[in-house]
């Protein structure tokens, strides 16, 4: 089936074509921001989940095992994806394969979408092509879409937290308290997991979050701390059940609108980064000459290159 | 000093009215485009410096030896600035103390000057902000400049690979070659460094780097890659002769006209980002609210934002 006929009716997907179709979306290619967001207006219904944290602390193997947990609390059939963020960056050691395996736990499960993110060098990046590729699959009815970063930059950790629930995911032992407050890691963990429990370091772990979260302004939802350790599945039914209080939470309390304004926010910035990368990456060489010959600058030729789209 | 007169004459620069104006640029704050446009005709005498690499690698104990060598090279007292990239990253496990204690060595040092670079959650963010801050210390006259990067995601490899030469610093033992290839590492180094070299697993690391750059396309440059001990300074010798090899090519080859052209495309782009990013933060909560309510969608309101500017 071709692409027009999938966006028309997305419950004929097919998972070649719906891959094709994220292609072009990421690609950011002619005529893919009228397919998105088509999409977009036939979306609203996902929930969407953001995983990060340090690398090696087990984040993978964690969503692995929570698309156990979505599927059992979706025997309806309903669908289920996980969006791997940047499986190219540089900095991810062994994971790559490790994602892999791990995620062929789910291979062959027609209820489970694949997708990876990985666009290095466009301007706008992942958090320009990350919400266009939730937006989309939302459009097409999946209803939990679980966004995982396998790179750990800043890119990474906005797209994580541009979701209704964000997981963040230490080891036991890393770092201190202190230490994950100066990172920021406070202000976007809904719920904070604390992986490879059965290290002797998690309680103290687990005791410095919890304080560090207790001080501080007041806030309508506490994120809990919850030790796991991923590999066996321990403490993973716990880490679920925390991602449905804080759903419950979200809907009880109203924060939901505001949590829907901030997801809306940030795509709409990808929006407008992928639609003024196509006018810098066509920047003229005499134009860039001109740059190196410090004849202009970058900032005068960026008003006049903005103005003329 | 104000402001203006230290752009007027930045010979005159006394390092806190600078660390001032590198604020001002960072925040992208009002007239500050125009600051760091005439700072940029002033510029384009720096040799920039971009390191990157792995968590742990040992980076910045190799910048901080690096600077020993840069002052060496420069008996004439021209100034070296460090820009570490974005030292509130999540993920920098215990970094940002070791970081200050390393640089440590420099302070007191009139001709070494620091500056971090960390703007979270800014549209454009690293990519935007560390360009404008390299072109400003450029017009300042600084002799070098060191990007180093701390976070360790897509957005602050970029920034490292825009540089005039890109060390890639990896710890012996770190992933295989393969894995490497696949990080995309071989194509933005111009030096690799195999930090660590006391472990047992350095030479084969090195080995393996070696015969993953011979392969591939034919290039006027092939990175060499360069064991080190940087907590002894064994081998930094060798990385900053490998430095200025890479420059002496640069020159002699011609590449450095592209180079030059890849790092004004880059500053634009940053500058593009810049600009519209006020933009996207100011567009109304009504716009927002017709997104969460999915009357409009995130791409047709970034053309009418962006037609708008």
């Amino acid at each position: 089936m071709n692409i027009d006929d999938l966006v028309a009716d997305p419950s004929m997907s097919d998972d070649r074509t719906l891959g094709r179709l994220l292609s072009l979306i990421e690609d950011g290619a002619d005529g893919s921001h009228g397919l998105v967001a088509q999409l977009y207006l036939q979306g609203g219904t996902a929930s969407t989940l953001g995983v990060t944290g340090t690398p090696g602390a087990g984040k993978s193997t964690l969503v692995s095992q929570l698309v156990f947990s979505a599927l059992e609390a979706h025997p309806d059939h309903a669908r289920i994806a996980v969006v791997a963020v940047d499986p190219t960056s540089p900095f991810t050691g062994g994971a790559i394969l490790g994602d892999r395996i791990r995620m062929g736990d789910h291979s062959g499960n027609v209820q489970v979408f694949m997708r990876s993110v990985a666009n290095r060098g466009h301007l706008g990046g992942l958090a320009a092509s990350t919400p266009a590729i939730v937006a989309a699959l939302d459009g097409f009815g999946f209803a939990e879409i679980m966004v995982e970063t396998v790179g750990v930059g800043q890119a990474e950790v906005d797209v994580a937290s541009a979701c209704h629930t964000t997981v963040v995911v230490v080891s036991a032992g890393w770092g201190d308290a202190v230490q994950s407050a100066k990172a920021g890691f406070l202000e976007i963990a809904d719920v904070y997991v604390v992986n490879k429990a059965d290290r002797q370091t998690a309680d103290q772990t687990v005791a410095d979050l919890q304080s560090m979260l207790e001080i501080g302004p007041e806030r309508s939802w506490t994120p809990p701390v919850v030790p796991t350790v991923a590999t066996d599945g321990v403490g993973v039914a716990a880490v679920w059940d925390a991602i449905k209080n804080h759903r419950t939470h979200l809907a009880q309390s109203g924060d939901i609108n505001a949590r829907n304004g901030a997801i809306a926010r940030a795509t709409l910035k990808g929006a407008i980064e992928a639609r003024v990368s196509s006018v810098a990456d066509a920047v003229a060489d005499e134009d860039i000459e001109r740059l190196v010959l410090r004849t202009t600058d970058p900032w005068t030729l960026a008003a006049a290159v903005v103005a003329a789209r």
